[in-house]
Order: structure tokens, then sequence, then C-alpha cells
């Protein structure tokens, strides 16, 4: 017991030392790293579930050393035969919702229960800014010290592409290191739903009853992807319009065709903070499982996953090394003025590029 | 007019003809044509507005003979200068919903108005069977007759990125020949509207009011796209219905947030088989134009279709080059079959197969 506190506190430490790798002292903390890296010993400490070895193991991911990368593709090989076992959770909902206080809140239900969490974060701001979800752990206090949670702030990268990868990978580890739920949250800003979504079982989005039209101002396409939406701050004085926005999305989920997954989506009330209806949630979630194992959905979703995460990978990958090729770069901007000046089509100039390149 | 006539004759033929090209008499038919194309007088005849030097030119834009291709790349070079000036209409809706009647009907206005009319098709079915959209022309009987109009069935190819190329090159042939209104039909299936959207000014949703909840079984996304709603078929017993509908439909409308063309999408009756309503649409677009010219929304959108094509094409032909490589074909395959038995993540078979190609 005492040892997984040492870890949990050894994480936060993992943080501020990825912050400091920002900073000047760079080297001397990779030599140390370099000179500790036993692959097998860590291998075998995460499946002992030992979350010190698994946050040494994600940092290895989130690395952009070469040398690490190795390492870390060794340790993924042989995690992944250990993997897959979890639930996977997608969280959404714009800021202001609720979200911290909804994670602390079904995360120690789910601990209650003797089941293991991993909270991890995909922030499209992390491309930008440092991020700004999960980056500071204080908002999840009573989650951070419990021996059965493990939560890890977004990675950061150049692309919403480079962090998802590294999330998804972290998903791997974090299953072999024996968690049973992982829970994935983001915020309701460009494409990072549809990454989260593409790497769950089961997508939960929030909502809050605010005054006037429930479904203004909700995203594309999000709606769409909810396997439920659970409508947070359903207490005191909100309760009347929580329970009218309940109307409303059942209303608008029902304007949508069938799910292949033959799960008709559901709407519920909770308040994190009151800690209400947050077991309903983990039911329907468990209803969820139990309706798409049984129908083969779950299983087949995972695969068409994987497939996605393949083709997605390479797919970004030729783009990327095609238009970031200097004398394309230049030549596009040019073709975009003849075509912008009707001298030439967008074929003839795709056609032109192309060639180019070869 | 006697010249016109016969030239909407030559069209008929030239359906006839582009069937024949998929049987045995391949080889004399071209011998022919390669015989008589001259590309100057060709060009000329276009600008000058005949329409038998217009149906010629797509024809090449048509044809797999990589010479004609290289024909049709300098018609099309030469045309551009002149293209541009008509506005673009879109037109989807699902089958039985009278598309055919309305166009003819839609058609018949704009030439009554002195307006030139090209009726183009994208029909997804053409990438599998010969197509069913258009192929037909005997569904708009007054309109094939009528001197002012062009109707030009779906080209077909291998994929919808091959048709939609070639009609996107159709459709600068016929600006070049001084159409005023260019009209692209569509079925809703598959992605066939997203791509008629991103080559149109104006996109056009044709419904019909039927039993039941209007909006089930509405296509996710089509709605987003439409500029205008049109519930087909509102007369007689339909006409109560149909108002139903456009109340639903309005509602509908309102719970998207609103587009960058600062356009209010808008819901309207009507029946192309009365002749009622058909005017009022046409008003709209104008409204719509003037509305997208004076925010600048309209070049706007034109530039941004043309950048779109332009990465798109690439992409495509990335995509294409890679996956159809007979080693990766194999390859693939067996990773797939690695990653289903957790033997290697998705990424790691992505840097695999990339290396592969390298």
């Amino acid at each position: 017991m005492s040892k997984k506190k040492k870890s949990s506190i050894h994480e936060k430490e993992g943080v501020s030392i990825s912050e400091i790798t920002n900073a000047t002292s760079i080297k001397s903390i990779k030599d140390k790293r370099k000179a500790e890296i036993d692959v097998d010993a860590l291998i075998t400490s995460i499946l002992k579930k030992d979350v010190t070895a698994l946050s040494r193991a994600i940092t290895l991911i989130e690395s952009k050393n070469a040398k690490h990368k190795n390492i870390a593709d060794t340790i993924l090989k042989r995690c992944l035969p250990h993997a897959n076992k979890s639930i996977r959770i997608g969280i959404t909902g714009v800021p202001g919702v609720g979200k911290s206080t909804f994670i602390e809140a079904f995360g120690k239900h789910l601990t209650s229960l003797q089941k293991r969490v991993a909270v991890l974060a995909i922030d499209p701001s992390s491309t930008i800014t440092k991020g700004s979800i999960l980056g500071d752990k204080t908002r999840m206090e009573d989650l951070v010290k419990d021996e059965n949670a493990f939560i890890r702030p977004s990675a950061s990268g150049n692309s919403l592409g480079g962090v998802a990868r590294k999330t998804r990978e972290t998903i791997i580890l974090c299953e072999a290191a024996g968690f049973d739920v992982i829970i994935i949250e983001t915020v309701g800003v460009g494409q990072s739903e549809t990454t989260v979504h593409s790497m769950v079982d089961f997508f939960l989005l929030l909502k809050l009853a605010g005054a006037g039209d429930e479904l203004q101002g909700i995203k594309r396409g999000i709606i769409e992807m909810a396997d439920t939406i659970a409508i947070n701050k359903a207490d005191g004085d909100n309760l009347k319009q929580a329970k009218l926005a309940k109307v409303e999305f059942n209303r608008a989920l029902h304007l949508y065709p069938e799910k292949s997954s033959n799960w008709q989506p559901k709407v519920t009330l909770c308040s994190a903070l009151k800690n209400e209806g947050i077991d309903a949630i983990w039911e329907i979630i468990l209803e969820y499982i139990e309706v798409t194992t049984k129908n083969n959905f779950f299983s087949q979703k995972r695969h068409e996953q994987n497939k996605f995460w393949l083709i997605q990978t390479i797919e970004d990958q030729l783009k990327s090394d095609f238009f970031n090729t200097p004398k394309i770069k230049k030549e596009l901007a040019l073709q975009i003025q003849l075509i912008e000046n009707n001298q030439i089509s967008p074929f003839a100039a795709a056609d032109y590029l192309l060639k180019l390149k070869i």
C-alpha cells in the first residue's frame, strides 16, 4: 500500500520531470535515464501492475529521442499480448461542464467496486501550447491519492495524430499493467472527439442544462458519436431544466439512424458534485458491453479501430512526406496562385505536382 | 435553330457511341475520331456555344485513351479563362423524390428566362454498373428538345474520385460554352452528395412529405449541406403533410450552427408535376447569390473548392499509388492479421509497411 502511494507521488514527479526536459538540463537527465533502462525488468514490472514502471514506459513512448522510440516499440510489442482486456471509455464535453469533477466521482465509484482505473487525456491544445486539460492533477485530488487509480496528463506533440498515437499506445501499456477501465478525456474542440471516439468502446458526452434551446451550439457530429449523453449538474435549481433537456436530447437522438451497434443511445441525469446518478452511468456502460458483446459488435469495433489506425497512420505519413518536401511546398503555393487566376485546373495542377515528386 | 436541334440529336448519338466504345468495335471508332480531332477548331466552336463541339470535348475528357487525355488537357487549359461564370447548382434527393420531373420543370423555367442550362450528373453507381441516373434522357423529354438546354449523363469510372474529376472538368467546358446555369444531379447514396457539394455554389435537397416523422431516415450530414430544402409533390392530398414537414425541417435546420455563408437555409414547397413553386426556388437561389456575393463568400467558396480538389486529387493518388503496390497489398493483409492476433500494434505495422515502400 505504501509502495503504491509512493508510486503515485513518483508519477507526480514524472510530470515535473517531463516539464524539465523542455528546459536546459535535458542532457543530464537523459544520461541518467539511459543508464537506468532495463527493458526486461521494466516489462516484468509493468505486468506486475507496477505503476512506477508504467509511468516510465509512457515517458519513453512520449520521448522524442530516437533510441527511446526503439525501446518503446519493444516494450509495446511485448505488452500487446497482455492488452485489450479493459473497457475503454471516452468522455467529452465543453469546458465548464464539470469533466474533472465527473471523472473524479466516476473513478472513485469504480475503485470502490475494486476496479483499477487509468485516466488519460487527448488535449488538442497540447499541439499548440503545453495543454490545458489534466495538466493540473489537483483538479482530481481524491482520485490522485487512490491506489487503484492512475492519472496521466495529455501527451504533447506537433500534431493531433502524433498525440493520438502516443495515447493509443499508452492504452496498451495501461492494459498490460492490468487496468480494468481506461478513461480518455477530451474537450469539445476540433477533431479531438473523432480521435478519441476511434479508440474507445463507449463514448460519453457530458452536457449542461442551460437556458434556451438545449441543442443550440452542439458541435456537428458529436451527438451522433455519443453512446450516452449525461446531463451534469442536474441538482437543486437546475433539476427542472435538466429534465427538460433530457426530453430534448432524447428527441434529437431519435432523429438519427440506428447505430450499427444496435444500441439506442441513452440520456441520463447526474450530479458529479453530489455524487448522484454516477452509478447509473456505470450500469449503462455495463449494459452496453453486454449488448455489444452478444452481437459481436464490441470486438468488431476494436478490429475496425485497429484497421483505422493502421490506414490512418500510413495516409498521414504519405501526405506529410509529400507536402513537407521543400520543392512541393514552394510549387504548391505557385500552383494555387495559377488556379486562382484560372490558368490551370486543380486536376492539372495536381498532376503536375505529383510528377515533380517522382 | 435547326442546327441546335441537330446537335441535340447528335448528343444522343454521343451517348450511344460511348456505349459502343465498351463493345468490340472500339478500334475503328477511335481511328475515325483521331483523324477528326482539330483542337483549335474544337475550342473555337466551344467558345461559340456549339454543343456538338462541347459534346465531343466531353467525350475526350471521359476517354481512357492516353492521347485523348493530352488533348482534353489542352482543351481544358484553354477553356479555363472562359469558365467560372455560371451558377452551379447541386440537386440531390432519394430515388422517387421526383428529381427528373423537378429538373425538367426547373430547367424549362430557366430557359423561359433566356438562360442556357446544362444538366450533368454524378452517379455513384456508375463506378459499379453503367449508372442509373440520367442514363435515360427520355425522363426529361421536354428539356432534351430545348435548344437552350444540354443534358449529359454521368461519366463512368472506377472510382467516385474519377467520376468527380470528369464532371468537374465538364463544368469548365460547359461554362466556356456559355451556359449560365449548371445543374449537377446526384442521388442520396454514399459519398456522392459530399462530392457534388464540393463543386457547386448552391446545394438543393429535394424531399417528400411522407407518413410519420419527416426527419427519420435522413442521411447524416446531408441536411447540414443543404442551402435549401424543397419539399416536392406538395399538391392535392399531400399538401397538408407537406406543410407539416416544412415546419419540421425548419425546426431541424435551426438546430445547426450558423453557416459561414451567413445564409440561413430555407425550406420551401413545390410541385414539379404541376409546375408550382419552381419559380420561387430560382428566386431563392438568386437571393443566395446576392447575399454571398456581397459578403464575398461566393468567390471564397470557389477558391476553397479549387484548393480542395487540388489537395484531394493529390492525396487520392498518393494513397492509390501506395496501396495498389502488389507488395504492399500482400503485406497489408499479413499485418492486419498480426494486429488482430495482438502481435503488432497498428502503428508499428504502419511503420513497417511505410518502410517497405521505400
